[in-house]
């Protein structure tokens, strides 16, 4: 058996979510029938984290294992022909030894784009969050830095079910993870914001969004998010951002 | 009654094109309903032309006559609110006495996208033709001025059912159009043919563009416009590009 690592992009717009489910367009069940489609086996790729339904990829990796002797480059071109045009193969090559996508995973990022301003492009619609309010992007900028480093972020998590499972299967489960880099900046007429991390909880970038969106519109104290997660519940942050404005960037791992 | 002159932009992919149809979701139609959840009252918006389905707008005109007495900037933020995200009221103004979007149309401005890589991105592939073979941007650049002043455009026109209809009704009927500008550029990795003309046949620009792939791929050539012209033989042409690529751009009328 050959393991495979695969770089992806998709228009979550298309799909319920990363993880399959029956009777229900996903993004891990189209890519499981294409290589059932390539190659006769069935197996099911495992991405490095289940995208929400809505929820886009720049740089999704997935990782599964093979029989069929094809060279990368024919798997690429083959994968291609076989997706839709809403999920696209950008590289496929061969992984090492004990390579899982989701559990050799170091850190990953994400980006949430916000429009702020009216009318909104039809065309940017499915892919970012639609504030047509006053935004501070001054507060946002100065609020994203109190994120960086470890915290617990149980105030920013929703119950995760597959969590749940874990836990009363006595599987470790930590609320804690580290911040490597937390910014917004402004580009091309959206406001963006980037974060890195060593991982991240069920909602997590989407409830920070939230959290942010109540402090640029002063609903929130700007030094409010020291407090929010000191808290230790969910009840303390902001709402949940919309999926459609969340991309999964890209996931490290080690060299 | 009030004249009233819309500037919309939409997406074609959520639409089975411009004009109403029952039990289908068209912009035409989208735009009626809300009007009439506006005002109560009952108009049917008329385009500057019915762009087919999956084809999309940037600076679509349509026209109507309204009794209820509300203010320009409110009937904006109203049908913003009221339509999907797909379309958006760019602006909404008062119309001087005659005014028709389509009968009082000078000139029209189409652009069409292609993508000639690999792989094309998902977040592109509803708005471009991903031309993944071989394109010589060279030889379309050239063909292109060929189509510029007054020509027979029947070779390039689909057979239009409605023209069909008002043939029958003894309106005249002409297949010459008036092109002022007819070029092709490269910008953010697209190529992108821009083309202003007098007005439209059916399928036109996407016939057009259809023949300019043949000629960048060397199976027509690049001095096979003219020819293509005087046959008048929609057969002598190359085939129809997908309307996923085709943007109706902006539409002039006199000042």
């Amino acid at each position: 058996m050959q393991l495979w690592k695969l770089i992806l992009a998709y228009d979550g717009s298309s799909f319920h979510g990363w993880q399959v489910q029956p009777h229900l367009p996903t993004v891990q069940g189209t890519l499981a029938s294409a290589l059932q489609h390539i190659t006769g086996e069935s197996v099911l790729p495992q991405g490095s984290g289940r995208t929400d339904a809505g929820v886009h990829a720049l740089g999704q990796v997935a990782s599964f294992a093979l029989a069929s002797p094809i060279p990368p480059a024919n798997l690429l071109r083959a994968l291609n022909r076989a997706l839709p045009a809403s999920i696209r193969v950008l590289s496929a090559e061969h992984a090492s030894d004990g390579f899982h996508a989701r559990h050799s995973a170091q850190r990953k990022t994400y980006e949430y784009r916000i429009f702020s301003g009216n009318p909104c492009s039809p065309f940017l619609a499915p892919y970012v969050w639609d504030c047509p309010w006053p935004f501070s992007f001054q507060l946002v900028r100065d609020a994203a830095t109190d994120l960086l480093g470890e915290h617990d972020f149980t105030s920013f998590a929703a119950v995760d079910p597959d969590l749940t499972a874990r836990s009363a299967a006595n599987e470790p489960v930590s609320n804690i993870r580290t911040i490597y880099r937390s910014c917004w900046h402004e580009e091309n007429g959206l406001l963006i914001y980037r974060v890195t991390g060593s991982g991240f909880l069920h909602h997590m970038v989407r409830n920070l969004v939230g959290t942010f969106v109540e402090i640029a519109s002063g609903r929130l104290p700007v030094d409010g998010i020291p407090r929010i997660l000191a808290a230790h519940d969910r009840s303390a942050a902001g709402p949940t951002a919309p999926a459609r404005g969340l991309f999964l960037v890209s996931v490290e791992y080690p060299a």
